[in-house]
């Protein structure tokens, strides 16, 4: 058997970036169709001088789908939003695996799109087909499947730590996500506030007040995956680094007997995985996963204000992003899902 | 008039550092007495190299309480905790005046400094006689006060965000505190966890589970400033920069109306001030405060979940410590509040 | 006497925003008129929240010669290349003092504009008239002018190191000068190159082979003030953090009694200074500096390969420029150089 | 043929961290056994959160070199000076494969050692014995050798870029090498010199004059490869930032086409390699090569001064150590050189 045949769209940015590193090293996929529109005709190692001189043959093209449809298997849209919407139904028709690292099919309806995202979705009922995957929660609906919708960045680092406490413990009052990313988060575009010297030795929260649009993708799955059906309050903050994401997640009115549910819950639920890892009351910091496609997972209890807190950090171009989307790749293309992984 | 003849116990940490930058340029006082026991003998101007010239006289002397007595008007104990407690008295009783910028004089009694300091006080009874001041909020106390126990960094921070609005809106649940410091805050200290390559492109939370020292002075005040009794929630987290303190502040169950009247609250309250502004809904970054004795507040609600968010940023260093031991010595000294900060 | 009548032409760089911190402190000047043709009509205190309140009445005005001609005794340009040389003439004609921080009044005549910044220079005569002043080593001329040209930030740290030594020593073979500069000093401008996840954990030579336009400054220079007429080979780096330079500067063929003339002939030059310390051995480094107008410079000598090494380090946006202008703005205005500098 | 076996000695310092991370991701051998008397008894993956749960099994040991004869085919030192110098050559001498990785047995001979290390070298006969090699220079020498001097970083980012060209071409004055490396070349220790807020924003120059002790291997590996015997001046400086060196290399009297001439030198020397790439006037920055093996070289002609610049980057914990350790353990176990590496 031949090895896979691989297409990137929107190859320039981080998450984009961080796929070709690992694309590079995965032992059964071949990188056919690379596009920028910016960069066109250029050879891939000038715009990445890190990549092996193997790849010196392969340049970015234009954006053509009938090209795509022919030289690829699968094709990963690491695009800005807005992107994928139009294109990847297009491909996915003509019979080309997608997985689509952009937030353009993770919500469920029309309303949400126009709410949260400003734009009219094109294919809404493509929203109810395609799949939402975390592996470590749904590996099972994605198998099989040639639409993956790969989970927003915070979303993972929320959902993996909230999920398998929610199935049992229901706590009384709103939960409260204070999580903390790095600036490849903020993704890469010439503009003053992400200049070295505005983001260094600063550090902002935005989208304050469940702004973000991560807050509807993160209810939702709460809601599918365990059945909480509240409102979540979700404020992002810009950490002065490069990469990873730390949520540090408040349960008010908790018991200590529930608290001490909900670790061996967690612990339960991960204990045979092997990107996912509970780690008690060691608490995990972001560079504990950098550079890797592991979540880790801490908790405290406080008696004196009964609150749980929860802990939980991810490299967000890798678990958060690409790493993510290549596990997803693996479960479609019906490898090892860890191939190529660390 | 004489210049006020000024005095530093521990001029070797982060805030004596600062603290000495900012005496420098203070047209009122002269430095006298500069104590450090590691850099005994050596002059000011070899350890930083910054100083102006002028105080190439100055050397670090070893901790002499007589002969501060002899020199200085007021002292500033810049110094770890545990230190002040023994010598801040000595001095305070032979007429000197103190400013501790530790925390050996903010709680309220013996058994809170065995449960959260570890130590055994050794003078209780002068806790109800020393002025613990952040000027804003009380600076008629602090006047004519010859003991002033300067307030900690997180709770500097936190309580000119929360007094004001507490005083007139009670939230029924459990106030969450997520705060974020620069890694000047952690000390100076040879120690693997805050090396260069250890701090940098990571983040993490610390002292999880309501379990930094801060969490009683926070309680204390909020109760004794604005009668709020109940217990919260407060979590610190190392950021991989130098200096800014940001916290973001949430009250769950808060009507849109009383959002309102909050935002209405802290304008009133900081109006007429230098050194605190309210910003209404333009959020802070960390950067707009660095290097100023300033502290910015901003404000956001959101509807969906009914909670009330303060986002509260100040530089750690200064109006966090030093600076603002500077603004009670000005107080204590009789002098314009705002002389030798900006 | 009242305050002198200070203007800014293009505020919202890294110079402009030092300059602006610096002037705010300054006890015998005011802020009249600030210019910013993007802000226009936007409060100073709104893009510079840590200005203080005192300045909320200031607004950024558009580009306005007569405006600034009625307004203000002096006016700075601290905007890129090719703005001052046409406005600073007019003003300067209209009888205002000017101070240029950019580079178009620093090289000799017409081809030398053409060649290294590729304009043609609309006011050949006025190159000869201009004053360049680095106060340490030609005050004097300062004195009494009204348009100074203010150094650029790569030659104030090297001319402050070389113009003392090569005075009496001339080396035999091309001077090596390895410069290394913080982010500030490429400019405030939306780019992808300058974006802190490019920059960051990064570094690069540019400008290599005597390309960069401080190298025909730092030659005119060297010959005008110490008679050295050979030609420098140059090289600046782009560091990964904000602010300072540090010169490392090559003399070969140099014996030990040459190494040991250079050293005290600059501890003789610097002596009496506030702002340049000649260290010795003790070799400097950029935070010795920071947020200073001081430069430091250190030596060491290499027996074994007959190289005599100079470190000089400044902070480029302080002593590198705004801090300077200010220093050449004290001397213009007739007050004491030191004033309102550190 | 089963996997080798490998041991690590010291693998809690940088170059052991990413030593460990390189041979988890290698198909051919497997690590059995991992010292550290600091750590001993505990887990890996307690001290290295980021390694895969299949080393839960694996916990530091002391250093026992019986236990490791019988355990290990290959042991690297990844130990500070003066600890491979008495352990390894046992080790050796009991038939285990050994590279160390410290500068232990990189220098001629023993008044060498006590020049520039400051010890009495208990194995002055096998400094003959040992190949010192970079691959892309003497890779047939490490063939069949069981003991290899693995080069340090600086040497290495200089003789490659510097070996090529002075087998042909000879500077008449001193070559002058300005290097500048991330902190993680510093080590892993605990120093206040090291700390966060020391090193960030800072840059400083160390053991200025020639006094590194990569001098003389830089001095031996020239004139052994290149038959080059003069003296050079390296000045190391330490960056704010955690892995990567950048040498700036200076050769003076060069004309344009002895500069034409090491560029073709450069490029066919360097057309087959996999991890070395001359990228002729395209200049490298060290992000280019971050997490990588590779070195990429550049070069600039000033005709002005007639100087010829090579630019040379590295990731110095790469190829400036583990990585070119673990190719060179590819090449003394036969395998292919590019195996676990990119």
């Amino acid at each position: 058997m031949g090895k896979a045949r691989i297409g990137i769209v929107g190859a320039t940015g981080y998450s984009g970036q961080e796929l070709l590193k690992l694309l590079v090293k995965h032992p059964f996929v071949e990188l056919t169709y690379v596009s920028s529109r910016a960069e066109k005709g250029k050879p891939l190692t000038d715009y990445y001088p890190f990549l092996p001189p193997s790849l010196d043959a392969i340049t970015f093209s234009d954006v053509n789908l009938d090209e795509m449809q022919e030289k690829c298997d699968l094709v990963f849209f690491a695009t800005p939003s807005a992107i994928a919407k139009d294109l990847a139904p297009v491909l996915y028709e003509k019979g080309v695996k997608v997985i689509d690292i952009s937030g353009d099919f993770r919500l469920s309806g029309v309303s949400d799109y126009q709410a949260w995202y400003g734009y009219e979705h094109p294919f809404p009922s493509l929203l109810n087909e395609v799949v939402y995957c975390i592996p470590e929660i749904n590996r099972e609906q994605a198998k099989g499947c040639n639409f993956i919708s790969n989970p927003g960045c915070y979303p993972t680092s929320i959902l993996l730590a909230l999920v398998p406490v929610l199935k049992s413990i229901t706590p009384k009052s709103t939960i409260v996500i204070d999580s903390k990313s790095g600036a490849t988060g903020a993704g890469k575009k010439a503009s003053v506030d992400l200049m070295y010297c505005e983001v260094n030795e600063s550090f902002k929260a935005y989208a304050v007040g469940g702004k973000h649009k991560h807050t509807p993708e993160i209810e939702k799955y709460l809601e599918e995956w365990s059945s909480y059906s509240e409102k979540v309050l979700f404020t992002p903050h810009l950490l002065p680094m490069e990469r990873g994401i730390l949520s540090t997640i408040y349960l008010n009115n908790i018991t200590e007997d529930q608290a001490e549910k909900a670790a061996s819950l967690l612990d339960d639920f991960y204990k045979n995985e092997t990107f996912v890892k509970f780690k008690g009351k060691k608490l995990p910091k972001t560079s504990d996963v950098a550079h890797t496609n592991q979540c880790h997972i801490g908790y405290e209890y406080d008696k004196r204000s009964s609150t749980l807190i929860l802990v939980s950090v991810i490299d967000n171009v890798i678990k958060g992003a690409s790493g993510q989307a290549l596990q997803n790749m693996n479960i479609v293309l019906g490898m090892d899902e860890r191939l190529g992984l660390c």
